[in-house]
C-alpha cells in the first residue's frame, strides 16, 4: 500500500488521514490552518503546517497526494504539487470535478491524476468534525476520463475502498450533472425555503416542524462552503436549476388557474418511488479487466447505471450493478 | 372534563382518541374506515363505523366533537353534526382553517366551534400510525375569531393541553398564511426536488444522500393528503409560492450572469439564524383574562409573537411569550 499525503485537514481531509492510518497506511497531513494541524497532532496524527515539506516527503516516498481543500484554494495546492511532487499519484476530494480537472490540466499537466469526490455531509467542518468512519458506506466518485491512467485510477479507488466507501466510476461531466441534481439544487431550495420561512417571523419559528426542518437542514451549512460548491458547478447547475424553476412555475400556474396541484405532487411521489426502485434493484457482480480496450467505457457505464466498485485487484476490478 | 367524540380514526383522529383516554376522559370514535375502526377496537378503544350514532351519543353527553377527517370529507361530517349534535362544542384537526371555518358557518351556523390544527407529520397515515404521544410538545393551533366563544375555545384548548401540546391561539387567516410558509411550501419544494432527482435515474439514486434525502423526505407522503392540504390553502399559498419563485428566479439570474450565489445562500443562512433566535428567545409568563374586552386580540397577539398557552383555568389562561 502506498503512503498517503493529505493537504487540508478539515472534515474531509481529516477523515481521509484518519481512515488511511486506520487501514494500516503510513499517512501524514499538512494544512495552513494552525488550529486543525494542532488538533490533529494532539489526536496523535502526523500533521503540520508546512505544505511544501509534506509534498517533498510525498515525492521522496512516491506517496498518493490528496488535495482536500475547498475549490477556491485548489489552484494554489496544485501549484505547490507541480513544484514539489509533480510525479506523484494525485487525487482530490472537491465537490465539483470538471473545474478541478481543468485546473490540473493547466497547472500540473504531467500529473498522474484521478479526481475523487466522497459524497458526505457538509454541515460541519474542521478537523474536529471528521471521523474515521465518515466514508463508511458512502458513495465516493473516482473519475475516469478518456486519458485516465487506470493504474492511477486503481490507486485512488483503493484509498476510497480502504475507507469503506462504495467507489463510483464516472466522467467528471457525468459527476457534475448528477451532483447538481442531488446535492447543489437541494442546497439552493433549502436556502429559498429558509428565507421564506424566516420572513414568517416568530410565528413561523413557533409552528415549523418536520417538513420545514427537513427541507431547510442544509441551509445551516457554512455559506462559504455552499457557495464554493454551487458556484463552482455553474455550467452543470444552470440547466438543473431551470428544470426546477420550470416545474415550480408550472405549479404556481396550475394553483392559480385550476387550483390543482396533482401534477406536481404526483410527479414528486413518483420520483421517490423511482429512486427507491433503483436503490432496491437486485445487483449482480461484474468483473472489469483494466487492460481491455473498452475498460474506461465499461467503468463509466457501471457508474452511470447506479453500480459501484467493491474491490480492486491486480489488473481488474470487481463491481456490482443492477 | 367533558367526554370526547372523534370522527375519523386515522393518524390524527386515532391519536386524539388515545390521548383523550390517557388523560382520563371518556372518549369514543367513529370512522367510515372499517379497518381503522377494527384496529382501534382490537387495541381496546370504543370505536365503530356508525358516525351518526357516535354523534347522537355526543349530543346526549354534551361531549366535545372532533372532526378528524381530511379536508375533502369535512363538509359531509359537518352535515351530520348539524343533524345529530348541533349544540356540542365542535373542533377539527384539519390542516387549513379558513376553508373549514367557512364550511362551519355555512353548514352548522349555530355551532359552538373553535377550529384546531395539531402540527404533526403526515408521512404515515391510518390508525396504526398514531400514538398517544403524537402531540407531545407539538404546536396545536386553536383558532380565535372575533366571534369565537372563549368558553368554547377553552374547552378545545384543554383537549390539546391534555395531549401534551403547546396551544397556539391564532386567527384562521394568520394560521393559513403561516402553514403555507412552513408546511405547504416545503411539500411543494420537496415534490419538485424529488422529480428533478428522479430524472437523474439510477445514478441519482446511487449518489443521493444527506441533503437530497432531507429535502425530499415529505415527497413520500400520500399524494391525496398533500393535495388536500395544499389545494385547500390556495389563497394563502399563492403569495408564498410567488415569494419562493421570485427568489429562485433571481438565483438563476445571478448564477447565469455573475456566477454568484452569495445573495441566495447568505439569505438562507440568515433565515436559519433568525428562526433559531426566535426559538431560543427568553420567554416570560403572561396571564390573559378571558372576560377582558380585548381577550381575543390578546390571545392572537400572543400566538403571532411565537407564544403559546400552557394552562387553562376558570376564566383565564396562562401562556409564555418572548
Amino acid at each position: 500500500m502506498r503512503d498517503i499525503c493529505v493537504i487540508g485537514l478539515g472534515l474531509l481531509g481529516g477523515s481521509v488521514l484518519r481512515s488511511a492510518v486506520a487501514a494500516g497506511r503510513t499517512a501524514w497531513g499538512a494544512t495552513e490552518s494552525g488550529s486543525d494541524a494542532e488538533a490533529a497532532t494532539v489526536d496523535g496524527y502526523d500533521a503540520g503546517t508546512d505544505v511544501d515539506a509534506a509534498l517533498r516527503r510525498a515525492a521522496e516516498r512516491d506517496a498518493v497526494v490528496v488535495s482536500a481543500v475547498p475549490l477556491p484554494a485548489v489552484d494554489e495546492v496544485l501549484r505547490r504539487v507541480a513544484a514539489h511532487a509533480p510525479a506523484c499519484v494525485l487525487t482530490d476530494v472537491t465537490s465539483v470535478k470538471g473545474p478541478v480537472l481543468g485546473s490540473v490540466r493547466r497547472l500540473v499537466p504531467q500529473a498522474r491524476y484521478a479526481g475523487g469526490h466522497p459524497m458526505t455531509g457538509t454541515a460541519e467542518s474542521g478537523w474536529a468534525a471528521g471521523n474515521v468512519a465518515l466514508f463508511d458506506g458512502a458513495a465516493w466518485v473516482v473519475c475516469v476520463e478518456d486519458d485516465t491512467d487506470l493504474a492511477v485510477w486503481s490507486e485512488v479507488a483503493a484509498l476510497a475502498l480502504d475507507a469503506g466507501a462504495r467507489v463510483v466510476p464516472l466522467s467528471a461531466s457525468a459527476h457534475d450533472e448528477a451532483v447538481a441534481r442531488v446535492s447543489h439544487l437541494p442546497h439552493l431550495l433549502a436556502a429559498v425555503l429558509a428565507t421564506v420561512g424566516g420572513h414568517g417571523g416568530p410565528l413561523a419559528a413557533s409552528l415549523s416542524a418536520g417538513s420545514f426542518g427537513d427541507g431547510t437542514r442544509v441551509a445551516g451549512s457554512r455559506p462559504e462552503l455552499v457557495r464554493a460548491m454551487t458556484e463552482g458547478n455553474r455550467e452543470a447547475l444552470l440547466p438543473v436549476l431551470d428544470e426546477a424553476l420550470g416545474m415550480l412555475g408550472a405549479t404556481r400556474g396550475s394553483l392559480a388557474s385550476t387550483g390543482g396541484l396533482a401534477s406536481t405532487i404526483n410527479a414528486g411521489y413518483q420520483g421517490m418511488r423511482t429512486l427507491a426502485e433503483h436503490r432496491d434493484a437486485a445487483r449482480t457482480e461484474v468483473l472489469v479487466r483494466l487492460d481491455a480496450p473498452d475498460a474506461r467505457d465499461g467503468l463509466r457505464a457501471l457508474g452511470e447505471r447506479g453500480g459501484h466498485i467493491t474491490a480492486v485487484a491486480d489488473g481488474s476490478v470487481t463491481g456490482q450493478v443492477a
